[in-house]
């Protein structure tokens, strides 16, 4: 597998500037009032999916991480950069699914790759590292994580946990009867999750935002810490699928382990209620308060989380 | 290793802006009459560099290798994104180390780390991703692959084959006795090479550039079939360091493998003489002619290179 006909034959396909992948990297034209937010996250087989996964679905869920980190910049995505290393001998075939799945959620975000990187690895491992890049408006602020405001509301833009059960699913750890449900939360893990037309949306009204890949409890505690505020959420508030609620009611599955998964990729913002009020379908978990002992902290029903450590590898 | 203590203790130290590492991404400012530059490439272990070499050296290896790529643009380097996983347990030392390597070349070339992403693998894989950025005067062109013209004069920025004769003092299948140029041979495989001032130099004046990192031959012949035209080069005009002229003439090498092995990281340029002529210490190794039945073709010596292949891994 050489790395340039490699490249030539299925992933130049995907940019629209062909010049682009002659040379070693290009030129990001900046719009006119317009700032560009770069971010950039690497994926790799048995920590972020699994091995053996669709590579169309690999292929989107890392394409999906990428645009949920902009999606909690408020930043309206351009175009990627795609390293790659697969293992020696990986045919056609993958590669050319692995394409299809970059080419869906392109078409779905009207972005293009602009360049990139291959090489062929003997472990056997699937590393995808991508660099994504987007505009936002010059005043957008990019909801930094330490702007947090005590006062502020805390919102997240949808359920909490479909990723999670999603991984549960797949790993034949639960089984469930309802087939559409069971394919929207398989899908969920697998493919991904991102919101950026909320971001953009809520870009110059939100103060704090982080998109939920660590867990909540975790990302939650990532804007308190960097805010030196506290945060206090009510689970009755947080979305849940009904077949997960039934899960729960059962005790099949504990809820707090929802709350330490990563895999949402929904976004978990906080602001002034006066200004987000008219946003539609976001939901109001709970507020920012001030930190007793100068220490953030997360109460969950009024009680303190001991731990909120999120999520690690698969 | 979490993924959060490992950034902030020793990664944060390599950004201006501590800000951008509380987030996952940041904004990158393109000053007025200029534009970004955006290049990514991907070092793993056993590829580009030894899983045991020094982590100094990889972490020099890897930034040099993507400043490189905006040296063949002709761009200043700004500053770069880093996203690398690591073998679970790896140590502190080492991550110490790597940040010592990557320090050092940003002090040698005023640039900052602007943010990334860590991970860890079960596979004792290094991966080092980069993504690279730089700015250039609005009017350069970037000196693509595909402006090479008929009578252009071909260029190289200095010695061939240095990379390579470190990599075989490093394997132990040559031995040498002159410490200062074994030494110069070592350092010049481990730790990279770049050469951003020239590319900045030429930035205005040459038709196309690359970086040679797969091999003179292979490297050269990208510029040619990009820009639908064949190169002629001379052996003789091809700079060697003294002692590497000694291994061919004794026969301990053969030239040709030194144009066939990466690791170089000089410029290969094509240019008007007249635009080019005046710029120091650059080595006229040949010139661009019409391609024979309009297939690229490499000249070596007068005769036809059947076979311009380069380096794949180690």
């Amino acid at each position: 597998m050489s790395e340039f006909d490699f490249i030539f034959n299925h992933f130049a396909k995907l940019g629209k500037n062909q010049q682009n992948f002659l040379n070693d990297g290009c030129e990001i034209p900046v719009p006119e009032n317009q700032k560009l937010v770069v971010s950039k996250d690497m994926l790799i087989s048995d920590v972020h999916f699994f091995r053996n996964d669709p590579p169309n679905s690999i292929a989107q869920k890392s394409l999906r991480k990428n645009l949920s980190d902009l999606a909690a910049m408020g930043t309206k995505p351009y175009g990627y950069f795609l390293a790659i290393s697969l293992p020696q001998n990986t045919n056609e075939n993958f590669i050319s699914q692995f394409c299809d799945g970059l080419q869906t959620v392109q078409n779905q975000y009207k972005i293009d790759l602009l360049g990139g990187d291959t090489n062929s690895n003997k472990n056997n491992m699937i590393i995808v590292s991508i660099t994504i890049f987007g505009f936002t408006n010059k005043n957008n602020h990019l909801m930094p994580r330490n702007n947090a405001k005590i006062g502020d509301r805390i919102y997240i833009s949808g359920e909490i946990g479909n990723g999670y059960i999603g991984y549960l699913i797949h790993q034949n750890k639960l089984s469930m009867k309802n087939n559409a449900a069971k394919k929207n939360f398989l899908s969920h893990f697998l493919y991904g999750n991102c919101r950026n037309d909320l971001g953009e949306e809520i870009a110059d009204k939100a103060d704090s935002c982080i998109d939920i890949s660590d867990g909540l409890l975790q990302d939650l505690m990532h804007i308190c810490k960097n805010s030196n505020v506290s945060g206090k959420i009510y689970s009755e508030k947080i979305p849940l699928h009904p077949e997960i609620k039934s899960l729960i009611n059962t005790g099949e599955i504990n809820f707090l382990d929802l709350f330490k998964w990563g895999d949402d990729y929904e976004l978990l913002f906080c602001g002034d209620d006066e200004k987000l009020k008219n946003i539609g379908n976001i939901f109001e978990i709970g507020e920012i308060i001030e930190s007793p002992e100068n220490k953030s902290q997360i109460y969950l029903d009024e009680e303190k989380v001991k731990n909120c450590k999120g999520f690690e590898h698969l």
